[in-house]
């Protein structure tokens, strides 16, 4: 089957570029001491997890538990649940999962540890735990050095927990800050700074100038999209994962319509001067200017060459991860140029 | 199992609330002799279009061919497809589904035509075929009533296709109007005019008024969203669909967290004064400011009662549709109280 043959609309992968954006991940994190620590939920893909952890990886993250059930499918003896668990419901699924690989859980909250700690009793397992702050991104994490230091002190004062050491998302120059602040506090009690679990694919190839990165968790990388590359993290040449798309209706010179919306793209903006809902790989000058649930809305100046009715197109996203989220399988080429669909297994894990 | 009880993020549903929502529509439409098709892209559940189809809907209306295909299921003996289709991978799609039911295909042109006259050649099945026209959506759709008359005449000249009449979406002046010069061109050619099919919950109610309708397909009444309250076609009290979520961290006063992001909401924005990415029931001051995929950041007075790390929030969604599309399964609260889980089997039909 070839890329033509495809029915639309579809995400393909292109398995060389992925492969080359691992590696380049891979060597980057081993020339400066760095463990890597792929994110699967840009993939959320048994397999993709698989050719991390065979290049290097020294674990896998995910974002929920539910994802963490399905990626043990990949025989990851490392897992990161970087994301904090609150309520019996979430300690009840840990237990039953915490005796078959090591885990090591986020927490920012006592409420977390508290959850952490019944999982670590259910199951009779220890759990690391690391300490999530907030360096700039206003979502979970601890805002201050005092709170970040009495999580820890609860943590390594619980039987059955870990203190794992501190995570934060984006890694960045206020992690630095917080670092110098939090560390002595740390050293006085004896606690120590086992790991320091930074993260972000667009500012990953800068983090060894930080100096203070242990881990480094990224998801992005595998497929790079708009966002990334308007990062400078990667080049479009990098990018792996396109949604292929046909022109299904040409009502007016200047405007045509594609038959993929926010059912397959989302409605998820770039953070990029080129506006619209994704970049249309032949037709650079094209903006999805608006999406509904199955329509794309794409205008083009009526002078420059346009697809025609029936043309397939390939659409690069703005933010691929929650792509990935929306599709039960990827279309993947093969070295030998054959497309494979893989299941997308862990789709739909927000639990 | 009670609601308290439910793992989160859960999408639930009041089934007395959406049996009153489908009833309140089909009276509507019994009241003023219009056939009410309902849409399934909004529950993309069988259990559900099987209740609107008992309650006296003359059909099911799918927005793709792997929607129709799971409808299927439902009994329904009467499809319509409401978008184009283009291209051979979908005529011999519809063809191997389209002697299981009388099937109506949207066509805006001669492209998508000449998809459904192969469907019904490979198929032998009669096909109707409505052509759309824009009505102000700027989508998918003819712009002159010429166009629609040309393509009424190459219908009624192709073997296998039968010329159903118009459709569009959303209906109203703009439709009477364009009605209104296209309705002589086709008097005059024997075509007549079998059915004019309109459609858009917001203004569903106000549909007698154009005095066009035949048809009127709707998706979104059945559960209800921001979106049609802000348009006036429900109260707050009538929406069906609601996240349950728990709050997993309070980072600072006048700030906490849900575990919901764009997997759970989507990035879909809403159309109305009140802004943020979903309404929190019980605490209606609250505004939920931004999302990333797994993480909802709310911000709210902090001299106002906020929500303890671990409560259990209902959240109205801003765009319920595209919801429906993120969860495999919906949690139905039953008239006795109780939960069941019912599949959400056409989510993710984007072919």
């Amino acid at each position: 089957m070839s890329l033509n043959e495809l029915e639309t609309p579809v995400p393909v992968v292109d398995l060389a570029k992925v492969d080359a954006n691992l590696k380049r991940m891979q060597d980057y994190c081993d020339t400066h001491g760095i463990k890597l620590w792929p994110h699967i939920k840009t993939h959320k893909i048994v397999e993709m997890a698989k050719r991390q952890l065979a290049l290097g990886a020294e674990g896998l993250v995910c974002q929920k538990l539910t994802e963490a059930e399905v990626m043990l499918d990949a025989g990851c003896e490392n897992i990161l649940i970087s994301y904090p668990m609150i309520g019996m419901e979430k300690a009840r699924r840990l237990a039953a999962i915490a005796g078959k690989a090591k885990f090591t859980v986020a927490a920012d909250s006592i409420c977390a540890v508290d959850t952490l700690r019944e999982a670590a009793e259910m199951s009779g397992a220890e759990i690391g735990v690391l300490v999530e702050f907030d360096s700039g991104m206003g979502r979970t994490g601890v805002v201050t050095p005092k709170e970040a230091y009495e999580l820890a002190e609860m943590i390594s004062d619980t039987d059955g927990l870990r203190f794992a050491g501190l995570m934060t998302y984006p890694s960045n120059e206020n992690s630095v800050a917080f670092l110098k602040e939090v560390k002595p506090l740390l050293d006085a009690a004896g606690f120590g700074l086992p790991v320091f679990s930074g993260g972000g694919t667009p500012k990953a190839f800068h983090q060894h100038e930080l100096g203070i990165v242990d881990q480094l968790r990224v998801g992005t990388y595998i497929y790079h999209d708009r966002n990334t590359v308007a990062a400078g993290a990667a080049s479009l040449e990098d990018c792996a994962l396109h949604v292929l798309a046909t022109v299904i209706s040409t009502p007016k010179p200047g405007h045509f319509v594609l038959d993929c919306g926010t059912k397959t793209l989302t409605s998820d903006p770039v953070a990029a001067p080129n506006k619209g809902h994704g970049l249309l790989v032949d037709y650079p000058e094209a903006v999805i200017e608006r999406l509904t649930e199955e329509h794309g809305m794409v205008t083009l100046d009526p002078d420059l060459p346009a697809p025609r009715i029936g043309e397939k197109v390939l659409i690069l996203p703005n933010h691929v991860c929650p792509v990935s989220n929306l599709h039960d399988q990827v279309a993947v080429r093969q070295r030998d140029g054959s497309f494979e669909f893989w299941d997308v297994s862990a789709r739909g894990c927000t639990r």
